[in-house]
């Protein structure tokens, strides 16, 4: 038996996908750039799938631009708005609970002399909204937040914290890191007055090592990487032309059941959070603890992360517990790079110590089933007891 | 029929890469961050692709990177090598016909302030060593030449110029460009005094979207990319695993085979352009044109690129008249991005205008056949007469 609930890591390909590479790795192997039928050929490619994400975002082709994953596209965004944005001001602003990829850039351009300042959460890893208005001013050039929280799940108010930059600070471009949104909720960047919005594949069942950065007219895209000249110079190297056509199915196939998926990962969430809170000495993380009886459209947590803390128990210790039974989860994030630093996410929410120590994060994807979660319920009923009469007390 | 003579500007993928790559994507798709086997499963493959790499260029493991191919290496590398110099010099070496991927980045650090010195070739397109020793003093912080040009074959004395930079201007460091020369030709950075050296999987039947850097640990190496703290928190994001293995495989098979491979395509070439040579008004551009009974390991062209103008001919009008019959060649580098501006590597080499205009590549692979090389002849035999009725005189 495996079940995998470590989908917010990565997933696995589906198989559209992968079938798509393959076709395109043996048959249409050219170089974009070539002026030969074979490259004309890879270059429909990441003609289509521009075209398919421009449509799926309703956002212009031209704003479009393919990555080696949501890590460059939040370098990219962050240091060309610090680029393009020098003459307005100094001012960054970010929030406690970003991922790495957006607070490790941050703190470069704080060495590098910018103002960086970190927004608080509130219990449920939600941005304060108030301090951001207080935040604002004439000298900020740059304001980025996530749009669904990849350890807890908290879902931020990013429309209305577009309309709110748009009102303090007209000047501002907006960022949202959308790598545990994209696919799972609908998104509208023009719409919501976001500048600059990062995704990445390999966290809807496409590839490894592709993303994308929207970036509007506005947002004044400079280059990480220069070379060749690809993607309208602003993004230099051999696109890589399979993995953007998987990615594009990939994102196809997420957007073509998008409200049916998140009504069933609702369902299938809302069943998980109840049994679990069934077991002694269980504490929900996030929005989840939270949310009774809201509308699916008014929900602050998403459908696809369950944040749990099983007090007395470290979290390393139930995680290899639940591996030996092929279930797979995660303790905080799996990006940090096997760093046991403890959470900023969760520490910045206010849990004790007791409870950063013993969290796991549950990730489900579009290929959960109940049976899956049933199974890992189980499971914990009987490691729990087990596990805990070796806790000193 | 299909001849493909275009794989400096890419390759197909080998068999038993491809093969490698699905097997990982379906069978071993955790996070090599996740904690669990399914994460402990995918980070065997980098350390086995590391661990490998490592050996083929005789190097130390830590000194390998993974990255999203060749220009971001090439990028990294250039802007690291700024950055952990700035208080050596800001004197950067490098010459007229290094790929965009190496002259962009400098371009942008002249912007910066800093001064870059472009070293001349000659006829051959071969670096002037005089003019590199003339060049190099306390001030340099960096010297980049390639391994092997991408337009012409053209093989960079790379051990000499090492030993001179080392004596001349002994902090400075010394990065290379192998993306044509890795699998063709035997390299080791450390015996030859490199310190930092780019590679591309897809020039040699690896995936699009993979390369790698080999960074020495003098080369005091900074992050480009900041995030999840991935490669010893120097190149984070989520690792390509199944790019990186099949980029393993690749480089494997190339080389297994390395000097047979190279001794078989130099027949192929040798026997290529002594029948080009046949072909009225056909001049050959590069090394090759000059090389006679060289041996093997002193010949300064690579094996598997040739270079020739066509005069009278416009490049674009041949390679699509061999396109119409199967073959797919390059009107110089694929990698300008469809940029027709006059080739600076052909313009350096000091090529007429007519003969810059009329140039066309053919680079093979080690599935290159004679065959092949021989339907080509009779296509341009058949084809250069009849194109030549129609140009102006």
């Amino acid at each position: 038996m495996e079940i995998y609930l470590d989908n917010s890591a990565t997933t696995k390909m589906a198989e559209e996908a992968a079938e798509k590479m393959l076709q395109v790795i043996q048959e249409d192997y050219g170089n974009p750039s070539s002026l030969h039928l074979k490259g004309v050929g890879a270059e429909g490619y990441i003609r289509e799938a521009r075209s398919n994400f421009a449509g799926l975002l309703k956002v212009k082709e031209k704003e479009i631009f393919f990555t080696s994953g949501g890590t460059e596209s939040d370098n990219w965004a962050i240091f060309s708005a610090a680029k393009s944005m020098k003459h307005t001001g100094k001012r960054l602003i970010t929030t406690a609970i970003e991922h790495p990829a957006v607070l490790s850039p941050m703190k470069e351009l704080e060495r590098q002399g910018w103002e960086v300042i970190t927004l608080p959460v509130d219990k449920r890893g939600i941005v304060s909204e108030e301090a951001l208005a207080g935040a604002l001013n004439e000298e900020t050039a740059l304001v980025s937040v996530m749009m669904v929280n990849n350890e807890v799940g908290s879902i931020q108010p990013v429309e209305r914290i577009g309309a709110l930059v748009r009102e303090k600070a007209p000047r501002a471009l907006f960022h949202v890191d959308a790598v545990q949104g994209f696919g799972k909720l609908a998104i509208t960047p023009s719409k919501w007055g976001i500048d600059l919005m990062s995704v990445s594949a390999h966290k809807l069942h496409g590839p490894k090592g592709v993303g994308l950065l929207y970036a509007s007219s506005k947002s004044k895209l400079k280059p990480m990487i220069y070379g060749g000249g690809q993607q309208e110079d602003l993004r230099s190297g051999t696109e890589n032309v399979p993995g953007i056509a998987a990615f594009d199915v990939a994102a196809k196939l997420a957007y073509a059941n998008l409200e049916e998926d998140r009504a069933r990962l609702y369902e299938l969430k809302d069943h998980f959070v109840s049994e679990l809170k069934q077991l002694p000495d269980v504490v929900i993380n996030g929005p989840a603890a939270f949310e009774t009886d809201v509308d699916m459209g008014s929900r602050t947590d998403a459908p696809h992360i369950v944040n749990a803390s099983f007090t007395g128990i470290r979290s390393e210790v139930l995680l290899h517990s639940l591996e030996d039974k092929g279930i797979f989860v995660s303790a905080g994030s799996a990006c940090s790079s096997h760093k046991r630093k403890p959470s900023a996410t969760l520490s910045a929410m206010g849990l004790s110590a007791g409870e950063m120590e013993s969290a796991l994060r549950f990730s489900f994807s579009s290929y959960t089933t109940r049976e899956e979660l049933d199974l890992t319920l189980e499971a914990l009923g009987e490691l729990l007891p087990n596990l805990r009469r070796f806790t000193r007390h």
